[in-house]
């Protein structure tokens, strides 16, 4: 049997176009004399719908579209995830195969995750039957996402009492097919070839696992769908962080095998370009404004944009203040010359000094302190919120994760924009991503991967200077966000037990900043936003 | 058996706070003879903690300071909630009876709910262990609040399969204890009367209910703990909105009841102003800022926050501009001078010059549009929290939910603040909260309760220029957002169908600027923000 994997980019809630898109790859599969063509996790409504879920005519469009496609569809079987809803109105996150207009066999998820981004739990109810079928002369275990991410082999609680893979393979399934939307963080990919590999292995089996690719809000998928053959190798691949097809051959236990990206921060790279790409587009817009600092964090969301969405659809916005130097000057103009970007030159220092003015009065005399550089910072983001409004074009905030961890920014300032591009990406993080971007020739000027990080709103001043050096900082942040490590397990690590302390403090004090911050995309085990919910009201125990 | 229901205010990590309030209960109800002492769900640690239980030292922190209840308490038996955590580290939402250092009985929550607010199933598992206990003479049947929230006569969607109060009434139960950390909003009180009043009479049992109370972020208790003789009538009731403790005696089957408020308007108006002090206190502010416009969604915030921290913790910030109106200058100084508190006044037409000044070069001309508009409300956010940084008062903004629902505000402008105090109350209740706050005498001037509301951000702007009246607009919002109502539902209540529709497209496509919203108190079925959750990039089907 011939089956196409097929990995596509729906938009949540675009029935139309996802059904599109589906009725494309069809076609192409039909074209490759495939048997059956196989389709990602909830594929007809996009993945996380979240309470568009609660909505009848949500799940009435998501019902009617699959019923199209049930009768369009000819000359081939598909299987494909959609929500079900039984007679007691209650929702399933659902797969089916349908072939000829009839829907030939369907299944329920069982295991619902509630951890991190997931919230499956509110939407859907558990999922009962199970069984595996037989189709065109074999017989097809079909598991939805978690439901075979339980092996006690790799995972140390489980969710589902029943192994579902074990169980389809005594049934005597010849062939697991597993519908995805598993999304990308750094490293997972290791987890998903052990994870999948093995199970194919373990059951002497195939496996096809046909994963979600796209950007939806802060949520990356990969794509990278596969084909194991029954000795756990890989023997189909799709390409990462794009739409893709491949056929897999169950008879040869062979297919086709797409390049993918050989390092961790390549893949990180791209899939913040795909993340900062779909939110854009998804949201209506073309064009993005990014402020330029001629630092490195704008330099290198600068870049992004640019492969994102193209150089004519970037403007760059230099706000020198008297506090800018001349190093900074000359790096902005750089970058923008070499991006071929379009950099508009707004001085932001007649706006500060009326800020001081106005509000000397109440304030009396001015200083160089925390005021007057968040003022800096809101001055700045009201003027790319200007010309957002003037121009439509969407504003890309430039904040990195460890930054935004210990609360060095300011909100309704640098943190302000539409998409947080690099706001999970830790600082040591960004200069490498800034080396990969400059492996084929210098985009980001050297000086800017050279001189210390600053944040320009006082004279002289130095990101050191208030904060531990970025790779011990990052370290702890690591430990603390990502690992959720005690703050004795983190002083065990070998840090300093007073630089840890004060660390943790920051982090917990500054939940009310990260609160109102843009939706950031996710490229780490843990980002901040909706899949990190910690109170703002609250008191340290320690 | 005398039994005390005890209704503190716990802070979410604040154990040895916590815990004092309890011990200071204990001696208490000590001293008025009582036999047992009941507190609320999770009381040890406050709810909802979020995902500080998925922190080792947070679990160990409550299981060590619950330890220390226990070896410390003497002439009195005690149930309380806790979590509780076993040797798989898996975590349980318990509640337990211990006397004379021991513990006797221990429930595990059963009914996890994971909807609005309620995220349980992300960090408890379902509790399995279930029986009534004998204690003094009584058989009593413990439960965690939803627990027995699950009454078939009530819910169409039960959660249990066994339906609790029924199965302890069998097993002979003649007194059952809820103990629960049951939000506030508007109606709740009916729905809760009913509810527990209809189990105790259908049983013929005495019925203990002892809710939390305080404000956690957005989510407000209202307390009001009860106790429901065999008759289902309330038989003992402690306050709302304020730490209390009634005395209940099961053999007359009588106790306390003391007073609570008479009206849904005023039970808002408290919950509002304990939100407000609790958010602040919790967070560690004694003082608030407030930007008066002369306007009455600034005014009744004002009112709450003298009300929350006192006239001498308030200070209101007037910051007018070439378009506020004589009377808003007017009703901005009359309203401060009722209330007594200090009034800044800082204009902005400098800086809003300066801003057009420093665009014209990449904008051109300006006019009256939507850009110059924001500009307004994003100076006066830029002066509030330079005063916050400069004074260190919190910054309360004084949006309200219709407008927010409809996108009526400005990003990083009059939405910027660290709480929200009104964004959950529509803009018609509003006026009879202002209403109410002027029942006893002329707080906020006449003038801003009769004068058509107007954001002053262009000459001659009127609210009503841009949006239907608001008695059609509120109701719309409230069938669309609270009661979850499609657009053909919402058209059949009788409204036109070209406003529904643009009501609702409005809703939609401003989800990015909620995202992005300080937290507000949740007064209604449904706020913005944590319990109602809303992809951003994604398409209208309809």
């Amino acid at each position: 049997m011939k089956i196409a994997l097929a990995q596509i980019n729906p938009t949540i809630g675009d029935f139309e176009h996802n059904t599109e898109k589906m009725t494309a790859s069809i076609e192409k599969a039909v074209n490759h004399s495939c048997d059956l063509i196989v389709f990602s996790e909830l594929v007809i409504c996009g993945y996380p719908a979240g309470e568009l879920l609660n909505k009848k005519d949500f799940v009435a469009a998501n019902l009617n579209h699959l019923r199209k496609m049930i009768d369009s569809t000819k000359g081939i079987g598909v299987i494909c995830g959609f929500v079900d809803k039984n007679t007691d109105q209650q929702l399933y996150n659902s797969a089916l195969l349908f072939d000829k207009g009839e829907i030939l066999h369907q299944v329920y998820k069982r295991v619902l995750p509630a951890c991190g981004i997931f919230d499956e739990r509110r939407y859907f109810e558990r999922g009962t039957e199970w069984s595996s079928f037989s189709y065109k002369g074999r017989k097809i275990g079909l598991t939805i996402c978690e439901d075979i991410w339980d092996d006690k082999g790799f995972f140390s609680r489980r969710h589902d009492p029943v192994d579902q893979a074990a169980r389809m393979a005594k049934e005597g399934a010849d062939l697991i097919i597993n519908i995805s939307a598993s999304p990308y963080y750094a490293g997972k990919r290791e987890l998903k070839l052990g994870v999948l590999g093995n199970i194919a292995k373990k059951y002497k089996v195939p496996l096809l696992y046909v994963n979600q690719v796209g950007g939806n809000d802060s949520v990356l998928f990969d794509g990278m769908s596969m084909a194991f053959d029954s000795t756990g190798r890989v023997a189909a691949r799709a390409r990462e962080f794009e739409q893709d097809m491949i056929v897999f051959d169950t008879d040869i236990e062979k297919g086709d095998i797409h390049p993918i990206t050989e390092t961790s921060a390549e893949s990180m790279l791209n899939a913040l370009i795909m993340g900062t790409r779909d939110y854009a587009h998804k949201c209506g817009f073309k064009k993005a404004l990014v402020g330029i600092s001629g630092g490195i964090d704008s330099a290198l969301t600068a870049c992004i944009a640019v492969k994102a969405l193209g150089k004519e659809n970037v403007l760059g916005v230099f706000m020198p203040s008297q506090y800018t130097s001349q190093q900074s000057r000359k790096d902005a103009k750089t970058l923008a010359g070499n991006l071929q970007i379009e950099l508009l030159h707004i001085p932001i220092e007649p706006l500060f000094n009326q800020f001081l003015q106005s509000l000397s009065p109440v304030c009396g005399e001015t200083s160089h302190g925390l005021t007057e550089q968040n003022i800096q910072a809101r001055v700045r983001a009201t003027l790319l919120m200007a010309l957002s409004n003037k121009f439509g074009h969407l504003v890309l905030s430039t904040g990195n994760k460890s930054e935004s961890t210990v609360g060095y920014c300011t909100l309704y300032g640098d943190m302000a924009g539409g998409l947080a591009v690099i706001s999970d990406v830790p600082k040591m993080m960004v200069y490498e991503l800034a080396r990969l971007i400059n492996k084929d020739g210098e985009t980001i000027p050297a000086e800017i991967l050279q001189k210390p990080p600053s944040a320009e709103l006082k004279p002289g001043q130095k990101d050191q200077d208030d904060l531990p050096p970025y790779e011990i900082l990052d370290s702890i942040l690591r430990a603390y966000i990502e690992e959720n490590k005690d703050p004795e397990e983190i002083t065990g690590m070998g840090f300093d037990p007073s630089t840890v302390r004060d660390v943790i403090h920051r982090v917990d004090r500054n939940e009310y900043k990260r609160h109102q911050a843009p939706p950031g995309l996710k490229v780490t085990t843990k980002s901040f936003g909706y899949g990190r919910r910690y109170p703002i009201a609250r008191k340290s125990w320690a």
